[in-house]
């Protein structure tokens, strides 16, 4: 079989970047690098990869498809089409398994895919019966224009001026703040949070898993991290928690303080979804230890990698549309 | 009565600064700013602020009741000792009122002030089951020189320079990890999660409240988030938690999003407790508005101000040491 023939469509964005980044590391040699949609529409090509906005995606995937391509599309256009997978491969590969085979293939948002594979490994073992989670996210989530901002309004409040926000609603220099997405004013809950749990749930296939979740922006230009703590349907040992995790797809168990505890820092350019602080929550220790169900951990992941290009070419090697390294 | 002779002991440090900042803008003249507690033997004082390390607290505390002294210590010092009271005025001023009236109190921990207020009104109209919190906390919590290691290692990343970390265990320019307080072997809890979750159950009264904390450091200078869940012990509507919030002692209830969503930004400098985005949590939006208990919200506060020095202020003008305002 000759190479295929592979395109990335937004490939000056972020995580169109790391899409060729991480495709060059496996090996993956001859993709071509669109920077706009309106470039791809008369190539020909066997694997897109789609790292545009939602509405780009969705005008984009039929004519790609009519044309004989395999699409993956890391944007959120999809991820509640139930005809189309949302895949993160540690957790729910079978959904890849249908019958004729996906041609077009969604990557989850990149809070849902961290959340996921680091608890996947307790699911499977003990069973999820509550998570709460609190996300500590990178600026690089809104694109480039936003870790240019982070930089230049870092500068300006380091020599003193006034802040010049664009990108976010406070300048994000020296700041933390609750997640920009739009707000529903039905529920409160902002367009991140109702990603992350409405997509942990269908990868679950948990649908009424309760999923308290609060997104928030920190000043950082690469990885999220994230405080989960977590109930289990079933009774474990925080021995065996800690095991599951340790053993976990993905997953790296990091040590719990001092210079390598998972961090924004120690996540980026990694792929492994980082995993530190495994414990009892705190308000279980006056509970007897048999009777202990809820765990708290702390998660660190580059969300531009693993959270996203890592995830999309895993999902086109699982499918054999490129050859896996 | 002639004006209290005022000392403030630890005047160099972030807290202390802050004290005298507070002290002067309530109309406390003529404090006497010592920086080292060495400084403070010999003097005579009706009333000290001790904002120096829990040792340093330990040893001055009883010389200085023995001479005369009334004393607000915002170390650790005395915080668990049930002889002393732990009080912030909106929650537990009750506590003050011994007989005979106490000589000696405590400022609790900024984590552990900011949350009882913020969540005083919903303990006192609904009841509390459980609460989760995840922290977002500023470096100036660690002191001055970790602030000037934020701007310094900001510089370095700025200029591409390699990181060389000093006051944190990372680096901690653009990076988020957990509270580097030491851990506790047998609980896997840091020093930080410890004390936030015993100061707020003796504060409220609640031993055995379950408290499920996380803190972590964020790259920012000054003032504190929370991402909180909370169970309330009876039912409720949003409408009412969130009439408690906008009308509970010492708090804001700001915008859901936007340029004045609660934020570190939008809390430093100010007293009161900022509170934005109250919501049932998300988890609960599947169960029936009549059998909802949980609520999310996020919570800013200036560390320094309430979660420090206007505490310790407030404390000793209830006791009637300084005039208040």
């Amino acid at each position: 079989m000759a190479d295929p023939r592979v395109v990335v469509v937004g490939a000056r964005g972020m995580v169109g970047a790391t899409l060729l980044e991480v495709l060059a590391e496996r090996g993956v040699h001859g993709v071509l690098a669109l920077d706009k949609a309106a470039d791809y529409e008369a190539l020909p090509a066997d694997v897109a990869f789609f790292a545009v906005a939602a509405e780009a995606s969705l005008q984009l995937a039929g004519p790609s498809l009519a044309k004989g391509a395999r699409v993956v599309d890391c944007s959120s256009a999809f991820r509640d089409d139930r005809s189309v997978p949302l895949v993160v491969p540690e957790v729910n590969v079978r959904d890849l398994l249908t019958d004729p085979p996906p041609r077009l293939v969604a990557s989850p948002n990149c809070s849902a895919t961290m959340l996921v594979a680091a608890l996947e490994p307790l699911r499977a073992a003990f069973g999820l019966s509550h998570v709460f989670v609190a996300t500590y996210q990178a600026v690089s989530g809104a694109g480039r224009s936003a870790v240019e901002e982070l930089d230049s309004e870092t500068r300006r409040a380091l020599d003193g001026l006034a802040p010049s926000p664009r990108a976010f609603p406070q300048s994000c220099a020296f700041n933390v703040f609750p997640h920009e997405s739009a707000i529903d004013v039905e529920t409160s809950c902002n367009d991140e949070e109702q990603k992350l749990v409405a997509e942990s749930r269908r990868m679950w296939s948990l649908p009424r898993l309760p999923i308290d979740a609060t997104c928030a922006r920190v000043p950082v230009r690469r990885a999220h991290c994230q405080a989960v703590t977590v109930t289990l349907a079933h009774a474990a040992t925080i021995e065996r928690v800690r095991d599951a995790i340790a053993n976990g797809r993905g997953l790296a168990l990091l040590p719990d303080d001092g210079a390598r505890v998972a961090s924004a820092r120690t996540a980026t350019g990694h792929d492994l979804v980082q995993v530190a602080r495994v414990r009892w929550a705190q308000g279980e220790l006056d509970v007897p230890e048999p009777q202990r169900r809820r765990v708290s951990l702390w998660i660190a992941c580059d969300q531009l990698r693993k959270g996203a290009a890592t995830n999309a070419v895993q999902l086109a090697e699982e499918l054999g549309w490129i050859a896996g390294r």
